[in-house]
C-alpha cells in the first residue's frame, strides 16, 4: 500500500506545483512578472527531480501511466503493480486539480475557461494553436525522449546519484519546447486532473494525451532493449 | 550554542536573499528586467540548498519553526533543543529584516508601505487578492509537501548527497504556486522578520503564518510515522 | 554500432530541445511571457546536462563534432571511431531539425525566414547585427571554454559524479553570453541541423561554425595537455 | 604555475560569462527577451559552479581575491601562493573584459559609456542610484555570507560532492539581491577587469569594492575559526 500511497502524493506533487505555477503565477496580475513559460516548465520538471529523491526509493517514483506502462512493457514492472500505480496516479491528479480548483474560487474575479486550471489541448484558441499532426508528433516524440533518459539513466550504467535530476530536467526541456502546442502533457494522469474540472474541450481532447504518451513510451521502452542487449 | 548560531545565521540568510530578492530585485526600476516571480522563488529556495550544505551538518538546518516543530512531533528533535531552535531562527529573521530595512533607506525614493520589506500577507491590495480561505489552504497544502519532501529525502531511504538540493527545490516550487497568494510563507520566522519592521496588515495578519505551516507540517510528521512503520 | 547510436539520439535532443526552445517559445505568441534568452541558454546546456548522464556511460556524449576532433587530438579517441561519431553527430542533428520543421508546419501563420529554424548566423538582420569578427571571436573563445572545462572535469582529478552538470552549465553560461551575437554554436552539427532546411543564409554562413569552434576546441587540448604533463 | 595560470582561466571564465550576459544579453535589443537580473545572476554563479569542479582540483579555484585573502586568515593558503593567485585573478579578470570591449566593438551602435563592459557602481546614474552606505553594507554583509558558505562547505563536516554547486549557488543568491545596488561585486578582480576599460566613476569607486569585500571575507573567516574550534 505504501508504495501506491506515494505514488498518489508523488503524481499530487506534480500537477499541484506545475499547473499551480501555470494557473496562479504564469501571468502577473500585480508586483513582479509572471513564472512565464521558463517557469512553468521549471515548476514541472523541479516537481519530478524533488519527488525522484523523496518517492523513487518508496516506489520508483512513476507518478505517470505512460512511464509504469513502458516499464511494464520493458519487463521492469509486474503487471499487478501496473494497475495499482496508475489508478493512484489518477486519483492524486485529480485531488491535485480539486485543491487548485478550490483555491483559485478564492481569486477575485476568477472563472473557469476552456481548458481551465492547467489543462493540456490544441488549435484555435488554445495559446499558439498548433494543429492536431502538430500536437501528436510533439508529445509522442518528447515522451520518446523522456522514456529513453529514464531507461537509460536508471540502468546498470547509469549514475543512481543524478538519475533523479536528469530524469526531472528532461521534462523541464519537454516543457521549453511543448507549452506553445499542446501545454506539454507526456503524461495521461497530468491531462486527467484538470480535465475532470474543465470538461468541454479540454475533456473531448484527452485522448491525444493518452494515446501519444502511450505511443512514445513503448516505442523508447523497445528501442532501450536494443541498447540493453548489444 | 554552535548549532543555535547556525541557525541563526542561516535564517538570517533565507531571509536576507528571499525578501532581499523580492524587495531590491523583484520589479527593475532601471536596467535589464526584474527577477520576477522566478528569481524571488530561486533566491528563496536556493538559499535553503545552500545553507543545506553549509550547515546542515551543524545543526540539521532547519531555520524554520515549522520544521523544527514537526521533527519535535517525529521524535527527530530532542525537545530542549527546540526552543533554542526557534528563538535563535527568529532573532536571525528580525535581524535581516533590519538589514534589507537599512539597506533600502539609501534607495531614493523608498518608502514603507503595508507588507512592506517582503511581508507575507492576503486580500485586497496584496499581489493577486486571494481569500483567507485561499491563503489558509495553500499554506497548509504547501508545508505539508516540504516536510513530506524532507522527511522522506532524510530518510534511512534518502540520498543524502542529493536531499539538501530536493529540500531546497521544493522550497522553489511552493514559492512559483504561492507567491500570488500569500507572497509565500510555510515557515513562521520568515514571516515574522519583516512583520516587526512593516507592522500594520502585516503583522495583523501574522497569525496564519504560524498556524496554517505548523498544522501542514504536523500533519507530514504523522503521515510519515506511517511510512516509516509499515 | 550502440554507440553511434547514441550519439545520434544525443544530438537530435540537443538540437529539438534547443533550437525548439528558440523556435517554438523563445518569444511568446500568447499566454504566459516566452522563454527568452535565459530560458533557450537553459534548454541547449540542459540537454547536455540530461544526455551526459543517459548516454554518457554508452559514447562519452560528444554529440559536438569539435568535442570529437578536440578528443582526437589530445589523444582520448581511436580515429577509426571519429568518422563514425561525426556522422551520427550531423544526422541526428538533422533529423531534429526535420521534426522541428514538420511540428512547425502546423503552426498558423508559420513561414520560413533567413536563418529558419533556430539556425546560426551574424551581421545586419541576424539578432543584434555583430560583425564577423566578433562573432569569429567569440565562438572560438568559447569554445576554448567549453572543451577545457570538458578536459578538466573529466580529468583524473573530477568529480565522475558532478562533470556531466558543470559541462552542461558551461553550455548554459556561453548561451548566456553569445545568443545576440551568433545564436550560440560552439558545435558544427548543431548548427547543420538547421542550414540544411533553412537555406541561403544560414547555409552561406555555415563556415565559421566549423572553423571557430574547432580552432577553440583544438588549442583547448593543446592547453590541456600542458595541464597533465607539468 | 599550474595553480597560477588555473586562477587566471577561472577568473577570465568569471568575468566574461558574467559581464559578458550582462553586457551582450541582459537587455534584448531584438529577438526574445534579454536574459534579466535572473540571467545575468545565474551566469555569475554558475561560472563559479563549473569552475569549481573544473579547477578546484588544481588551485581550489577561488578566482577571487576575498577568497584569497580570507584564505590566508584563516590559515588555509601558504602566504608565498596568496601574491601569485591574486596577480593571477588581476590578469584574468582584465584579458576577459578587453576581450569583452573587442567583441562589442563589433555591435552597431556601441559606445563606452560610464561603469561600461559591466562595470561596478552605485549612486546616481547606476541602476536604481543606492547611496554609498547602502552600497558598503551589501557587499560586506554579502561577502561575508558568501565566505561563510565556502569555510563550511569545504571544512571537514561539507559535501565534497556538493561543495562547489552551494558555493557557486551562493553567488547567484547574492547577485539576485545586490545587481541594483552595486551590479555586485564582491570579488575585487571581478571589479577591477571593467574599470581598467571605462575609467572614470568606475575606476574612481573601485576602492568599495577592495574595502568592502575584503573585510566582509575577513570578518568571515574569524567567525568560521569559533565554528571549527568549539
Amino acid at each position: 500500500m505504501k508504495k501506491y500511497l506515494a505514488e498518489l502524493i508523488g503524481t499530487f506533487s506534480l500537477v499541484l506545483f506545475g499547473c499551480g505555477a501555470a494557473v496562479v503565477s504564469g501571468i502577473s496580475t500585480t508586483g513582479p512578472a509572471g513564472a512565464g513559460l521558463l517557469g512553468i516548465s521549471l515548476a514541472f520538471g523541479l516537481a519530478v527531480v524533488v519527488m525522484a529523491y523523496a518517492i523513487g526509493p518508496i516506489s520508483g517514483c512513476h507518478i505517470n501511466p505512460a512511464i509504469t506502462v513502458s516499464m511494464l512493457v520493458a519487463g521492469k514492472l509486474k503487471g499487478g503493480d501496473a494497475l495499482g500505480y496508475i489508478l493512484a496516479q489518477f486519483a492524486g491528479a485529480i485531488i491535485a486539480s480539486g485543491v487548485l480548483y478550490l483555491i483559485q474560487q478564492g481569486q477575485p474575479g476568477f472563472t473557469m475557461g476552456e481548458w481551465a486550471l492547467g489543462a493540456n489541448g490544441w488549435g484555435e484558441g488554445y495559446l499558439a494553436g498548433y494543429s492536431t499532426a502538430s500536437a501528436f508528433i510533439a508529445e509522442t516524440v518528447l515522451t520518446f525522449l523522456f522514456l529513453f533518459v529514464i531507461f537509460a539513466t536508471t540502468s546498470k550504467w547509469g549514475n543512481g546519484t543524478m538519475a533523479g535530476l536528469a530524469i526531472g530536467l528532461t521534462l523541464v526541456l519537454i516543457h521549453l519546447v511543448a507549452i506553445p502546442i499542446t501545454g506539454t502533457s507526456v503524461n495521461p494522469a497530468r491531462s486527467l486532473g484538470p480535465a475532470v474540472f474543465a470538461g468541454g474541450q479540454a475533456l473531448a481532447q484527452l485522448w491525444l494525451f493518452f494515446v501519444a504518451p502511450l505511443l512514445g513510451g513503448i516505442l523508447a521502452a523497445l528501442v532501450w532493449k536494443g541498447f540493453e542487449k548489444e
